[in-house]
């Protein structure tokens, strides 16, 4: 990054984009992008779905990609190149191995970060309005990821290309819909008023609980917006609806020293100063390679529960219920049940059935003095801590909170899930939790007949 | 309460009581008893369990018992008449077997009902002030059944003889200190700042949403009861603390016939209006002696999920998750994971994991035409419906809403819970479902060893 | 059937088929048949089935089929009319309500068995040669009970419509390959040198311990018999080879009063005079409609094994832990290992793992005192007992002795398992136990993915 | 060892033991003993257990011990004392370490091995009749894989200090008892008559299958032993019977490289030419530290079954079905069930129920090549390969053969399994499964109650 980009590029940033000289495969820093616009979320008449409402229109959209996949990457190609023509004033994201790999399929800049991770989820966290993906629940999984250390993380819109998955994701082929219904959501009175309860009444909502807020942009209301919601309200792209957000529930996980001081978490990230980190999905020890089982000393809500002699434990959220917790023979959690899952790695006990226990109380998992200096390995998220954790260690874990103080929504992982309503007709809109329980886990395939 | 009351009638059902010539074992009518009074109950910094708090004390005490095991009987005996001579402004109010069985014990006046299970619910309902229980999770279970159709259960103090359960259940040798503090539960201001909070801190709640209130009883503050609080508060029974309520959600359960008109689910119990039920435990259907598996569509908020070939199918609350759904090779849910558990019985299929959905989903089962003919057996809480569901009809249950409009907690089965405040120091009062997991289920119990 | 056919009947069955006279539909009384040929079964290189080997070519087959599909009963019109053209010396029978259902659809004579199932299940045993069903695995159940009561089973040739189950089917168009496999296995030399091995050499079998056997019939040998194998061979229809056989354990089943007298397991049959049955898949024992546990005392061997507090308890052979163990939990047993399952269903245990258990130890279930004179009740193979079992009844369970005193494979139901040799070339032929776990059971189907 | 000792030694082994000026804790080299004594097992009424025979009374005795239990090393020397004391013509071997830190215990010599563990296994092969253990189950599979190249394993007797597993251990305090009947198992006509059937009657076995072999040792028929059998049976110590023996099936493994040729499977041995060793309890592979699942491609017999992405996957015996295989979700399998189990670890797949197989087919585990150039970790016994095995590798298993091509039987792992009969009185002897069970897993703890 250059001084001379330092000292325009912030002020203008989507006046380059649509500079008709700009190199092709042009690659802009991250920081000339204006700072993030927090959404809200408020409550509808179906309680268990969230309406999505921006204060003013996206403009700073991240994109994420299957690795290794070809069809993928032309996807994302044709993707973004549909909302640069339709959405002018949106600037697209990318990660930098996925910006050197793809700038100069573009006439226009894209925009990205440097490679250390640190300082990339750092300006992910004050820059990204929105993250779009394109895979499946891993690419998901690694876009939640970028957001570990943040509070607050971008609604999520996401896509696969093949069986749809249990994390909401979208038809690709349905993405001209899909991003039109998040970019327009909450584009304004009289307009907004189809956003929320599917048409079914206009009323406010009774429970909102939250207001859109605006980071640091004075110019933000609807009203002074000419390249956002008032230029593509014009343009006659057939009805269209609120987005609906599933909250996804987070985990929060710290790992301490024997007296009780902070370490990392993970590798992924810098940390916070607590020294903990957000999993979407959930935080596993394990004995890796050493062939003596664990010796774990399991407390909930700071009362001593059991210890476990075992492969390894799972603390998993309802999210995390159809990963690795269900391969370890948990049950299914639907995302909207407010708890947290322990599920035991073969261990050796006939009588350690899973257990889910309330979101708000902490679980702690010690190790033993028992395992005689031996360490075991931590991940979270699929992604495994460079050091183990030794006798004496603790890896706690809470449940994130997702509401602030005053009951606003703002934790979690906001998932745009797939609605059925307008285009397909029908209430169904909601089923992506289903449709993963069927497509994806192949759920109550019955066996047997009876001829 | 007047005075008039007080010198006539209906009136004075605890003189008689001490009246010398008052016939061995006389049992009278529980209609002769002044309607039930309503505890409300207040968060705590704990956040899980809620204080209990009369608006004054509880008079009319309802004991049930396990059946055949003298030792109970013995010790049911023992119990009432410490409580009349300790209490005594209690009556004791007994179930109409156990009244018959009981009363040549007892030199005072009992109270009981009608046989007939309706008109004997419905007494229960309008007159007891708490219940006491003496057996194990059975006991409570049938305790609980007596409210079936009551949106608000009278608060349950459990006893155990031997090993203690899951419910909260009391050692029987603490039955003094846990009767005092559950009638001293709201006796008053300076002397209710250490019933909140576990004497940490003497604020006032944050969260308090209720108030107590007394149903039809002008006269009922707390300053104005000379038989209650003051007269106990003067002996000197050592500290005592505000008691602990963990509010268990119920299900509610209706069956309803193919053309959707609501039927009677349970025989137990003349229903409500809506022809509904309330179950502690859960609702089970189940191919009863046929062989042929049963074919159930299940769905889950009015959608679609699955069709199950199954014996059975169990929609159990986190209560009911450690009886029949553990069996069946359900998770263990806390209590206070607000969900319902969908558990099949012996299904043909590898891949019906149990489903934990949450409790506001109403979940319906509907027998499949494909059952041609066949009915299978419908039970709620282990109470079989004497006529089976046949093909069309419908399971349909609900999770229960504990809160009312005001978020004022009222519905669930309030458990009085096991402290260990004061008396045994420690936070660790609330160990009750750890200690039900460990010395109930010999949860976690380690198999082989490494010599 | 007249007197005439009486009188002569029997001494012709084949050549009275011929008859252009005969009127359409006639059915006959399976007594004119001759007695029943026992095949032999011979050890193969490949040491996990056997070679059929006739003394002489089967004459009297009985069909089975599927109630209520008319695809299927189509199929069974098309299949008879085959082998009735195809093989003049063969006889077929069927039940008495299928040949009441199909008889005028036969120019033919076929033959059948008074209905009272006492007395078809006797003549079936003493006339059949061989059975061949189509339908499913349910069919080929109900064809293995009619030998219910039969040490010796004739050889099951299964037919699938749809998807190929455990058993051993074969897809209905193979059924002229397949039938002409079954007839022609032990053609004689020359020709049966093909028979063994898959064309792999031409040695005798070094482990050959059985010789075929005719009952009663004096005129059998292979080189006597002008319309069995020799008018066959002359036919060109492709290379053959013999058919392989699956020999799979049955269980033996009787049940006791509390004074050790037997007593009938199962109302299908008349038993044997010791009371015992066979059974293919697995005997059930199930608290029925009863909401109370079953309480079984579980005895391996005469020595005690523990108490079960269960809904019921499944005690299978291999082939049956693809059908109701595997629903209980049971794992996949293959069928050549020797063993009897003990799987619970729904116990009121953490810890009661299903046990493999060795086929030679008897299993004795009693009932406990402690169920208070409630009684289970009994299933064989899915049919269920008329009575149910009382306090201090027993069930006992025997492995099947498939060898008899001298090493010779007798018992067992022969099934014909398909060969994947000649025509689709390769070795895969015995390929039918795995290809029911992949396509009937979607064994190991993966949930998730890795983008 | 010096050429001196070679000369002389070998010669008189036990008369050196009585030398009184034998050094206090002389150790000397195992070779100056006699080879080994192979004993034979006969069938007996008891169709499950073999009795032991001795052609010659067992000279050379192997003592394990658990490590770091003060009260096992204590119990050991009292027992090797008394064996010293009570059959002089016995000597005793111990493990390098062990010898080194008991020698100075004894004013007797003790043998032992260099301590290359290959030199080492080597020798126990050529040399011991006899192995005892003092410890758990864990101190057995040690003793047992010292043995893992042997293809007959010498008889183990062993020794439990507490809770007894399901190796069959006997209670320390029956010692004397136990080694007693050992090693008078076979001591001739007139006497061995009681040795088979437990004395119900002395007719010989009718599936005699196995003659007593010594090897090398022209002068051990049992009637010119004078320092043996004669010996002891002149002492009064009480009626004894002949020892029992479970036959254990170990599981043979071999590892191989992509191009089919053999590796070594286990860092713990030399292995045979073939590169197989044998298991007592299970192999394992897993995919350790990596969070990457394991491919694995499956072949059973040499067909295709099934592909696995799992944590990792358990080959087992029946002997290890109550070890890693029952965390993993397994069944109990008998140990005389002849099979081998397949369990999959944390499996990505509802369906991937555990599957027990027939031992003479062989398993195939292949890395598959979307393995993407990891290894995964290979363990036997729980000694884990110091090489992990890598894309197109192969883990290939099959059951042992137990009876050699005579039907003698000759393989496995002869443990001698507490009898109850003679002293204990009744026929309960072989309770040591049952006991297993019971004692060790908490099989079947119930829990709830129906109060």
């Amino acid at each position: 990054m250059t001084p001379m980009q330092l000292r325009f590029g912030r002020a203008l940033p989507w006046r380059r984009c649509f500079s008709s000289t700009a190199p092709r495969g042009q690659i802009k820093d991250i920081t000339e992008l204006p700072d993030r616009i927090h959404p809200a979320y408020q409550e509808t008449r179906h309680n268990d779905l969230l309406a999505l409402q921006w204060p003013s229109p996206p403009r700073n959209v991240l994109l994420t990609k299957k690795d290794r996949a070809p069809d993928v990457t032309e996807s994302v190609v044709e993707y973004a190149k549909h909302i640069h023509s339709t959405y002018p004033s949106v600037s697209l994201i990318f990660e930098p191995h996925v910006a050197n790999e793809l700038h100069e399929a573009f006439s226009f800049p894209i925009y990205t970060t440097p490679k250390e991770r640190d300082v990339a989820t750092a300006l992910y966290r004050k820059k990204v309005d929105l993250t779009c993906t394109l895979g499946g629940d891993g690419t998901i999984l690694h876009a939640s990821s970028l957001f570990a250390t943040s509070k607050r993380v971008p609604p999520i819109l996401s896509f696969s290309m093949g069986t749809l998955g249990f994390l909401g994701e979208w038809k690709f082929k349905e993405y001209k819909r899909a991003f039109r219904e998040v970019y327009m959501s909450g584009a304004g009175a009289g307009y907004g008023s189809t956003l929320l309860g599917d048409n079914e009444d206009a009323k406010a909502p009774q429970n909102s609980v939250s207001t859109p807020t605006t980071t640091d942009h004075p110019d933000s209301s609807p009203t002074t917006t000419p390249n956002g919601w008032s230029a593509i309200r014009g343009k006659s792209m057939g009805p269209t609806r609120g987005a609906r957000v599933l909250l996804r529930n987070r985990l929060r996980v710290g790992v301490y020293a024997a007296d009780g001081s902070p370490l990392t978490p993970s590798p992924t990230t810098t940390t916070s100063p607590s020294g903990a980190v957000y999993a979407m999905n959930e935080v596993i020890i394990h004995r890796g390679r050493d062939t003596h089982l664990a010796v774990v000393e399991v407390s909930v809500g700071g009362r001593f529960l059991t210890e476990a002699v075992a492969d390894g434990m799972i603390i998993s959220t309802p999210t995390g219920s159809t990963a690795y917790s269900l391969s370890a023979g948990g049950s299914i959690v639907h995302p909207l049940v407010s708890s947290l899952l322990l599920t035991p790695i073969c261990p050796r006990s006939l009588s350690f059935r899973p257990l889910v226990l309330p979101a708000h109380a902490p679980i702690t998992l010690r190790l033993s003095e028992k395992n005689r200096g031996r360490e075991v390995e931590v991940s979270v998220d699929g992604v495994r801590r460079s050091q183990g954790v030794g006798v004496g260690m603790e890896v706690r874990v809470w449940g994130e909170e997702i509401r602030d103080g005053e009951g606003k929504w703002m934790g979690g992982v906001p998932s745009v899930v797939r609605g059925g309503g307008g285009a397909d007709g029908g209430p169904g809109g909601e089923d992506h939790w289903v449709g993963g329980l069927n497509g994806l886990l192949k759920f109550n395939y019955p066996f047997g007949e009876d001829g």
